[in-house]
């Protein structure tokens, strides 16, 4: 397949030192060696989001959706009351789970708006449980987590957080935010190749897991094989030895100064291209992604076909209603000026405007 | 993590080449060019089990645990009865997914018998479903996968087989062997690493399938979106092309010739060990694995540990009441007669006997 520059939230560009762990030999992993990998991934995500002592890091081999699945299936009582924070495809994946698995909820349907105000939500004070896609990847929409955090505090409500597409990309911090359960995968923010999903499960949260349901999802299982660093089936371990590089070089650079250089990446693509008919699609994006509307009466859908085929870059496209309308720009993973400039005058020469440099 | 020299039944000893793809860029693949990879896997795993005319390949990004419990819960109507071979620990696994997923089953039990002759079979003939592990790869037992096909064809029953640890390395063909639906793995025959695993499903079993109780295995899903060489979630997309690689070199080779190397390998191997103090545990041994058992007083569990420790060496240890017992040596994968000389000459060394070549 052609190399293409690729600005996708998932894959997502990634660094030479993580693709060459990919070319080794995949180890025997039912030893202590590997276990020690485990462990010390388990350690160090709970670091990087600050969870509260005692929480505990499940790790799936499956993509981010099986994560939210057995999330759901492992943690929601039918008959408690869950409220879904419903403002895209993946809000919509939440209410499909959920109505499959026949829980009881309410599809709180949301546009354009952060939810920093919780006053949309105090008739939702009794419920038990709160989904949520911290970044609603489908249109570039990132919700107020604090403010979101601090409601279900108050109302004693299970918080249970998709940070999939922000998670190293922007502010996460589980006591911050008071975050019961997260659900984080490896290819978007972490920049690692598909195949691995991981739960940051707190103690609170791990005291509401519901009977077994599921083999392959059966959270206890996770949680008693993660004791001695195991998972109860053959993980994807190149993946999760990807994942450990990553996890150590995060911590060396400290996650407050990843986040940053997110967002100057955001920051500068965003200002850069100022002069082209292309505007923001919302007020609350994330450093993770940029979502862009055209002011012209140019087709989203072409531009992004264009980028293709004229420039061999590729941004993400929107399916549905919003197909003509927007795309999306992600910054996630190994971003660089240089790497953004490609796209940028890629965007300057496509609309035959002089770039300012 | 130190370099080993494996011979365990996944992670098994990939190729140079196929290690190279894992070194590459994630490539975007919500396109043409990758439904291409995803469709020509698909065209070449049909070619390769020798599937009825119109069957179909679904991709999960999931361990073989995953694909066995899909498929009961996507193909077993719980009132059909099914009867599950259960020769060890990957039956049982069969047996607790049927049990978990309130399936009615007959947990059949057997031990170092090939069901060659399905006489033991007979009272069963009012059954929907069977289900087994072509090899039960926990003790090295093979099934005579040629009888139960017979057998199930003779009766109406859907035959189901886990062929994931016999797969390119012993004969597999669906329409000789009358199988309606397969489970296969990346990381065992295919000596790819762990993280995809496949079903084929003959229009027969298409016909058998459930109402949807889950969304990430939701079989129907896999097809219709299969049909334009997609996958309804982002799949392990390095593994299926590493998988798109491995299978144009099956292709290549041909069929035969890999099982014939995989024959020529395990005859070998146990030809060479003749001298030593170690049986072969089972009459009916795949030439995926070769399952030894220890004819003079040391513990298996010590020769495995031994073996690691002295000679970097890793074989695979059994638990439970078969620790003490057996040992298990996977010959899948990208091995040479040089490879398993190292074995050999080890196990020689090990014994303090002179090996003859």
């Amino acid at each position: 397949m052609i190399n293409k520059y690729i600005f996708t939230p998932g894959p997502v560009k990634m660094s030479d030192d993580i693709l060459a762990i990919g070319a080794k030999q995949t180890p025997y992993f039912r030893n202590n060696e590997f276990s020690k990998i485990i462990l010390e991934c388990e350690a160090n995500i709970l670091k990087i989001t600050n969870a509260p002592k005692n929480s505990r890091v499940l790790f799936l081999t499956a993509s981010g959706t099986a994560a939210m699945e057995a999330t759901v299936q492992n943690l929601l009582a039918n008959d408690d009351k869950t409220l879904v924070i419903n403002g895209g495809g993946f809000g919509q994946r939440f209410v499909d789970i959920c109505k499959l698995h026949q829980k009881t909820y309410v599809d709180f349907k949301v546009l354009n708006n952060n939810l920093l105000d919780t006053k949309y939500l105090k008739e939702y004070k009794n419920i038990k449980n709160l989904l949520i896609n911290a970044h609603e990847t489908s249109i570039g929409l990132l919700y107020n987590l604090n403010s979101i955090g601090q409601f279900c505090k108050k109302n004693n409500i299970l918080n249970i957080v998709d940070a999939i597409s922000m998670f190293i990309t922007d502010e996460l911090d589980m006591q911050k935010f008071n975050i019961d359960a997260l659900i984080l995968s490896s290819q978007k923010g972490l920049a690692l190749p598909p195949g691995i999903s991981m739960i940051v499960l707190t103690p609170n949260a791990i005291g509401k897991l519901q009977a077994q349901t599921s083999l392959y999802f059966d959270f206890q299982s996770y949680l008693d094989n993660g004791l001695r660093g195991q998972t109860p089936f053959t993980p994807a371990v190149t993946i999760l030895l990807q994942l450990h590089e990553r996890l150590k070089q995060i911590i060396e650079n400290g996650i407050k100064n990843e986040v940053l250089k997110a967002q100057k990446i955001a920051n500068y693509f965003r200002k850069s291209i100022e002069l082209l008919p292309l505007q923001l699609y919302n007020e609350y994006m994330p450093n993770a992604m940029t979502t862009l509307t055209p002011s012209d009466s140019k087709k989203a859908s072409n531009i992004v076909k264009d980028l293709d085929e004229i420039y061999n870059i590729i941004v993400t496209p929107n399916g549905g209603e919003l197909k003509d309308k927007i795309f999306r720009v992600s910054h996630m993973g190994a971003m660089t000026k240089e790497y953004t400039d490609i796209l940028i005058d890629a965007l300057y020469d496509y609309y035959n405007i002089k770039r300012k440099k």
